[in-house]
């Protein structure tokens, strides 16, 4: 084996001259070994990244690589395990309805999940908002839960993927985020790590989302399906809107209210249309029957109340009050609630998830910087969606939080945020394309 | 004035978008601030600047920030002042010539140098090769000297442009040294510290410099002209010919002995040639007369002695053997000597610089690192130069080295670095373009 020369990989990558998978695998092995590549050499590695990009198989390499900087899990279940990624959305509640639905249909999600940052809100932070539940598992518990309820969400630890934590800390402070075959590999990395045999990832696609439009949006997607394969796992990637939150809620209880109402039977909502294409799709990839078996399925884990079940069991087995799952309402709302109303007569032409995502950090349901607090009961609920005919004076949203003096903020980026037509626009469907390793 | 974002300067230089002087000026202010900016977050800036690019306004901005970082001098002398840069050569003594001819013709020359490093030499090496010769002085009594021989050559000191020796420090292990617009600033910012009027850019091109075609060193000339004026100072810039050694002598003694040889009246050489070229556009830039009337000025400068009698009296000023300008011979060459002779018979058409810089640094006369020790005595005398034609078994050049060893080494790079061919090849001339600020 050669002597690995980091200024060697820079100066090829800069040059457009792939690197060999040994090459990559040292260099990763760098990032976490004692003393470690240092960070300069690192960053400019990573900008000459975002020029020149990475081919699949450096990509491919780059991924394994991470992957095998912590822990791999391996799990000891009777039947197929999954997991579901989302590039990272408005709004988005899918897992918390997503998992219940695959869980009653003899799919196990072991869940890893993160803290929301910024305009993004994440699932655990969501979950917390239930009266005493912990994500903070112990590994025996975790996969005690998962083997009874089918799924749990325990917070991501640091031993999985350490390469990737300490290469995104640093491509953020470095303006290296952005470089598809990086953002593949630090997705990829830590799905694999995680050990399921079926992925389903959403990228989200539009103004609130990381990738802008369609073209990055499937390149993206082609990668993570071209490292899973690399590393023999099933995996579908579908592009979904991003230029409107999903669903009508946005904040943490709220979306466990929101979440709730679609397993108690509001499938026909495009939240809960959206959440039973995904599980039928999961449940498809995992064997469980055809499209349209698999599709009637997961709508009668719905009816039957099993999606729900499992729910209530899963929040039971993380400390929380499952009460919850029958009476919403004991998900409280922070106490000040303002509504905003339509100025004029007109169409809703556009909802800027991302200016909604931001104003919900105002409210307190989202958090700036790593170490903020948030508050559980803040958010925002939407009364009407894109497309919507609307009358001067009609509700136009919901905020609700702590202060009134947060309210005037949120509400000054709101006003910004909803924006009316004269005409009835014809706005695009919440699922964009689907992609599949199995194609 | 805004606050200062180096992410912000990040991902504006990789999206192309220009910095202001203001943004370039605190930049380079925290590159030596307490605490300064992180070097990853340097690092990723200098990657981006490679692909990126600096247009013109920013590449000044950055030279004259970085000037500012240190020391500006401003001389007290009754005359115009003048400096010259060579962009790093193989035999380059150009200076050892060139200063003592214009010091001669009323031009003073405050010389800051530096240590060679790699395949090509330094003027401080060459000088210190003469017995006693120090270049380690101080500010006054190099001043002095300055005044009574119109020349002195120091060791550059730190606190000459700090931002860019940190900066160069972390291009050097970043993979970011090649990119036109940083090499104009580091070059430029020294320059301008060193406060001559007069500033005569030696640019070198060819297979064992920098530059590696005209194109390149036509663009990095015309960057730091633009550089200079910008600051208003009056430049001139030669691309001269590094697909063959400057001269006959590389090494240290041997080039002092070789410079010593010119200022004795070889001026019918190439290097003697361009020595009074260089000297005479020295001294019409400082407004000595027409350019005609300079070439005049510096040839007699030579023929007359009293360019020699300047670099004595520097010589004798720095505190050493100013017998060496009568007595050559004072200058020892190391004790092992070899002859290479041609292998048939032909024409020269190459004599490959890096590698006879490198052959050169393999018998003692260069240093890998910048701590190793040289052999003043080292080095090589070319018997021959490209275009010559040669007979099996004629002297192609002599190595000097410490130990046999050392030449057995220099001997197979050598083999490599002198291409024989079957047909008279046509040498490119010495002096390619000239470009300066007054056109």
């Amino acid at each position: 084996m050669a002597t690995f020369h980091i200024g060697e990989c820079i100066r090829k990558t800069k040059q457009q001259i792939p690197l060999s998978s040994e090459e990559i695998r040292q260099l990763v092995q760098g990032v976490t070994a004692e003393p470690p590549i240092p960070d300069y050499q690192l960053a400019a590695w990573l900008m000459a990244v975002c020029f020149s990009g990475l081919n699949d198989d450096e990509t491919a390499a780059l991924t394994m690589a991470m992957r095998d900087s912590g822990q791999v899990m391996h799990w000891e279940l009777d039947g197929p395990v999954a997991d579901k990624h989302s590039t990272g959305g408005v709004g988005d509640k899918t897992t918390l309805i997503l998992a219940p639905i695959v869980a009653a249909c003899g799919v196990y999600m072991p869940k890893m999940s993160g803290r929301g940052l910024g305009h993004t809100g994440g699932t655990i932070d969501k979950l917390e908002s239930i009266p005493g539940l912990s994500t903070a598992l112990d590994p025996a518990d975790f996969l005690a839960l998962v083997k009874k309820a089918g799924f749990a969400v325990a917070m991501q630890t640091g031993n999985l993927a350490p390469a990737d934590k300490k290469l995104y800390a640093l491509r953020d402070v470095t303006e290296t985020v952005d470089s598809i075959p990086l953002i593949c590999a630090s997705i990829m990395s830590k799905k694999l790590a995680t050990g399921a045999d079926h992925i389903l990832l959403d990228v989200k696609v539009g103004s609130g989302a990381f990738m802008k439009n369609d073209t990055d949006a499937a390149e993206l997607a082609r990668r993570m399906l071209s490292a899973a394969k690399a590393d023999g796992r099933d995996c579908t990637a579908i592009l979904t809107d991003m230029d409107r939150p999903l669903g009508m809620c946005i904040g943490n209880a709220i979306e466990v209210r929101e979440a709730i109402e679609v397993l108690a039977g509001d499938t026909g909502s495009e939240l809960g249309t959206f959440c039973i294409t995904l599980a039928a799709e999961l449940l498809r990839m995992a064997g469980r029957g055809t499209a349209a078996q698999c599709l009637k399925m997961a709508e009668q884990a719905v009816t039957s109340g099993a999606a729900m079940e499992r729910l209530a069991m899963m929040i039971a087995g993380q400390g929380g009050d499952a009460r919850v799952t029958e009476n919403p309402a004991l998900l409280k709302f922070s106490a000040c609630e303002r509504t905003l109303k339509a100025p004029r007569d007109g169409w809703i032409s556009a909802m800027l998830s991302e200016e909604i995502g931001r104003a919900s950090v105002l409210l307190g349901a989202g958090r700036m910087t790593k170490n903020d607090a948030i508050d559980p009961g803040a958010g925002i609920r939407l009364c009407c969606k894109n497309g919507d005919a609307v009358k001067r004076g009609d509700a136009l949203l919901t905020m609700y939080a702590e202060k009134e003096s947060q309210l005037d903020e949120a509400e000054a980026m709101l006003r910004q945020a909803i924006l009316l037509a004269d005409e009835k626009p014809e706005p695009a469907p919440l699922i964009h394309s689907t992609y599949s390793t199995a194609q």
